[in-house]
């Protein structure tokens, strides 16, 4: 099996994104290698001789992404028996030409603690997890978004995920089997309400994750999860609560729908 | 202000990611436009004309990032007035070439429920958050890593972003303020100790970030802070456990260290 390898004196993240994306569109198995923070000279020849190891193991060319931007450890890597794509180089000068400036190639630290959105993204894990699953109710006047739905409908990771990718501030809230007669919002959701989103779900998926946590429960019976989705979606719909079916979705894909439709924007790059 | 947009059929991360580490090459800032699920010609016209009019607004050209594989989406997308970069356009007919095989666009949704390591990642999403904090100490067994430290050294997050960056399951455990007299291994990490990973942090940084949470209290001292940062570090040495210091850290940058210096494996591509 052919090798691809995903370097960088940094995390290795924006390599592996760029080179996953491409190696995506073809319908055939590799062998991943990520090795960050490759930041030295004998590092960077460790480096060539594993990508010239895995040619003679495999005997098919190594694919090499990488970013570097420091041009001595570039050519070390560069001079390797891989083929190397290396997108910077291909649009690092017409961006140039185009905004009239030189590129800076010390900044180049995409994933550091150096970005302007940091501390911010780290607060916001931090409420995301204070205010998951309802634990606490009081605090939703710091919310962005405040995520609704049925337990495991996809609430915490999407949470989660708008915290370390947005650095949005999401609380959420389940609605359990104890609130399903006559199903309403609550006072301090309803005090909220223009922060609301709804998840909702298949009935048939929601009952085999459920199945997974806890197999032949109540909680997991096809007759209770069809309940609870469809006086959720009843309560959505008479609220005017702007919602998702997740079904089909990612937690990365959840999360982008729920930027789009509240119109919340990142907190800055 | 020039305007930057992230544009795409999906989540727009990819974009997002290509755009970003470029542009941080570059000492200015811009506006940032993300416009993910242009999935119909319809929308694509919209987002040509709101291009159109950040130019007319600017003055200044539009930077557009996409990774457009639709052809009729691309051409309403190219024939706008930003300039525009697309990294697939570039690479994808060298690879094909390299590979000898043919790109299949249609499989280009790299963020999406359909990536194998999907329901993996969630699993340990899910792991990382029953086994925070030292909520549970009787799952270590399932654990791919135990990070452990004090209060406020960065575990939370970095057990969060290894579950949804690579899903790593990764337990944490907090030392405390009772914990220090004498201050050694619980029984039930001595079991587990080939998988601990031990978080540092300076003193001053650790003050800062406690008075934050709990301004003047003995937890947010100097004296404190410093005692808890000395026993821990001998701990570790004691110990021969493996450690890093994440003063100058992103969560990121912490987490792709710990998969390094661990040998821990992405869970799949």
């Amino acid at each position: 099996m052919r090798a691809a390898f995903y370097i960088s004196d940094g995390t290795a993240i924006t390599s592996e994104v760029f080179g996953h994306a491409l190696l995506s569109l073809f319908p055939t198995e590799f062998i991943h290698f990520t090795i960050p923070f490759v930041e030295t000279l004998e590092k960077a020849l460790e480096v060539k001789e594993k990508i010239n190891r895995e040619f003679k193991r495999s005997g098919e060319t190594p694919l090499v992404f990488h970013t570097f931007v420091n041009p001595e450890i570039r050519e070390i890597i560069d001079s390797c028996e891989g083929v190397i794509y290396n997108f910077l180089e291909h649009f690092v000068s017409p961006l140039e030409k185009q905004l009239g400036i030189p590129a800076k190639p010390k900044a180049h630290r995409t994933h550091s603690i150096h970005e302007n959105s940091y501390d911010n993204r780290i607060d916001a894990v931090n409420y995301a997890l204070a205010n998951d699953d309802g634990s606490s109710v009081s605090n939703y006047e710091h919310a962005d978004v405040i995520l609704v739905g049925v337990s495991r409908s996809g609430k915490t990771p999407s949470s989660l995920y708008l915290a370390l990718q947005y650095g949005i501030k999401a609380a959420n809230y389940p609605f359990t089997d104890d609130d399903m007669d006559e199903l309403k919002l609550p006072v301090f959701l309803k005090t909220h309400k223009k922060k609301l989103f709804g998840l909702t779900i298949d009935p048939q998926r929601l009952m085999d994750i459920r199945h997974g946590r806890m197999s032949n429960s109540k909680y997991a019976s096809a007759r209770q999860c069809r309940m609870e989705i469809r006086e959720v979606e009843k309560l959505y719909k008479k609220e005017k609560i702007p919602f998702l079916n997740t079904t089909n979705f990612s937690v990365e894909e959840i999360s982008a729908k729920i930027m789009q439709d509240t119109g919340l924007q990142r907190y800055k790059y």
